[in-house]
């Protein structure tokens, strides 16, 4: 057994800090994770804090974490080739912001009218998911876990009204992966910027509109200042996850009881960032409105059809790249259909009656 | 620290046997743990045993684990009294089998018109529920955490079909919980009896209907011999979870890291154990329909107006037990006001516009 004991309180504190000391970096397993969340950011940032540490915790002693936020390290979208490369261990991202490596990690965040967050869990860890996310990774020298999920992300902010798809035209918007694809194809111009920069691009007007997060995490970007209307579920990220992506040989080097060690603590934070959205989201979404007057719209039936047909050519786009890129399509979508329907009679059935019942939700 | 080292071998495997070897038992620190559910039971009981598993394995042999199934070593029923004694350190089970000790455990398995899984998570890891739990949990010396969930369950096993709150009167119907209490206001008589019971009962006759959990889990319990007609999403169990109650001595015992240990094993097999239910449920359902037969139904607006006013009727009622069970119960209606209504703007929405838009669930 290779793991070392150290005391408790050292082994706490290791996920807290930048760099542990010198004695304790020589004695555990060197985990360094770089992240493309900003230091102490509410909900994706603290998230990632929080598996850090938990590592540490769980292993007692025997991973040496060390963590960085993006810009601590490298820059939010180079802790792919960072880690590829060995110089540090393990990313913690959206692995949509790859797609330039390989168009497939996009459905391994989350793709346009693709799985809701229970969905997608269900998919990876019950229905071959992660066997095909290993198959993508692999090709880069990675291992991925899910490790973080938002939810479903709201549509975005917008300077004006969209009542129909020709609103979108000329837009100069962020939205990153196939979403940004999908409003491309509608004649916006997207561009896809890291967190910490999508507030200045916004006031500058260098962009009209963004989508980041929901209530909760988009709250504390301002992104009220610079436009008013604020879209509830958009087509883009309905759920999904983040990942906790670590290079290969980092992750065959560690014991069985490592690998669960770190298995426990990722699947452990999949699930407590989307509890958290889930309980913040509401009370967001109403300091939003009773703080910052933003005015809250849902797209209406005509633009989601828009996006819908826009939506399908993405996917054979995507399609056409490679055998796998196609592969890990057709299993998604084939999936999401049999969950999708499955949910429409128990998970949601059930919540439109009692929100009709209850008056909820009008 | 307290914990000990074994082969790894041995701890891996201290879950799948019900007993361990003598040489173990007196390593680790004992943690017997009983279950209502029967052993090797698809769903339900492979969830326990995966989670008792988890334990051990995560504790590295600090923690060794004895697990029985229901009827190992005591009833399914006995598990609470087991461990509250102290006789066993755990029980994995439902604690709305419970509510003859305390109406308030009802809301930490499910309730009637209740929060659906992900809110349900939302309110026991960020809403403050786990506190309330901890309050209701302590008047008998346990410590409980979510450690399982089924989703939305559905509506059950008839022997006819259910047009209105008319044809559910006389019914002899299994419906533990609050869930069976909204039933019997509509004239049914209705009993709780273990999973490894309800099969003889419907089949000689003893009772004319049940629920169990959902499709995975209700195809293995072979009710389609006698009641044909099968509906979703019902009123009574929308979500919620499973308990892992720990004896509060031996909670307090543990060190920080082997509460860790156990924390961390529970919330991983919390969601596992929704995520296996939501990627079977939907393959389960077209057994259940192709290789046997059974009818699908849904029940319609009318029924379900007369579950939401006889659940008006049962939570005032159970209001009335005590301050604290109004005071639980006041809180989750409160944080399922709020989430519901986010819910509609963001999850569900986003998942009636998808299945609108590819023509799913119709």
């Amino acid at each position: 057994m290779e793991r070392r004991k150290f005391l408790k309180g050292a082994a706490l504190g290791a996920g807290a800090t930048a760099l542990a000391t010198p004695a304790l970096a020589q004695s555990g397993k060197t985990l360094t994770i770089v992240s493309t969340w900003p230091r102490d950011f509410p909900g994706l940032g603290i998230s990632a804090q929080r598996l850090a540490a938990r590592i540490g915790q769980l292993s007692d002693g025997a991973l040496n974490v060390e963590y960085f936020a993006s810009g601590e390290r490298v820059g939010a979208f180079d802790v792919f080739d960072e880690v590829a490369s060995g110089n540090a261990q393990a990313y913690i991202g959206a692995e949509y912001y790859f797609t330039g490596k390989h168009p497939a990690f996009a459905y391994f965040t989350s793709v346009p009218f693709g799985m809701s967050t229970p969905e997608w869990n269900a998919w990876i860890k019950f229905g071959g998911g992660q066997e095909l996310w290993d198959e993508v990774s692999g090709e880069f020298g990675l291992k991925a876990l899910a490790a973080g999920s938002t939810g479903t992300q709201a549509g975005g902010w917008f300077n004006k009204e969209i009542e129909s798809a020709d609103d979108l035209k000329g837009l100069k918007m962020r939205i990153p992966g196939l979403g940004g694809q999908v409003l491309s194809k509608l004649g916006a111009s997207t561009v896809s910027v890291p967190g910490s920069q999508i507030y200045e691009n916004l006031v500058s007007g260098a962009i009209d509109a963004t989508e980041w997060v929901g209530p909760y995490n988009d709250y504390f970007m301002k992104f009220y200042e610079a436009a008013k209307y604020y879209y509830t579920a958009g087509m883009h990220e309905p759920g999904g996850g983040l990942s906790f992506s670590m290079n290969r040989a980092f992750y065959d080097g560690l014991s069985d009881w490592e690998r669960a060690v770190v298995e426990a603590a990722c699947n452990e934070e999949h699930a407590a960032s989307h509890e958290e959205n889930i309980a913040k989201n509401g009370e967001y979404l109403a300091k939003l409105v009773d703080e910052q007057g933003v005015q809250v719209r849902a797209f209406n039936d005509d633009v989601w059809d828009s996006f819908g047909e826009a939506a399908e050519e993405v996917f054979e786009e995507t399609r056409d790249h490679s055998e796998l890129a196609a592969r890990v399509n057709d299993d998604f979508q084939a999936k999401l259909r049999e969950m999708g329907t499955m949910m429409a009679q128990f998970e949601v059935g059930y919540i439109n009656q009692r929100n009709r019942v209850l008056g909820l939700g009008e």
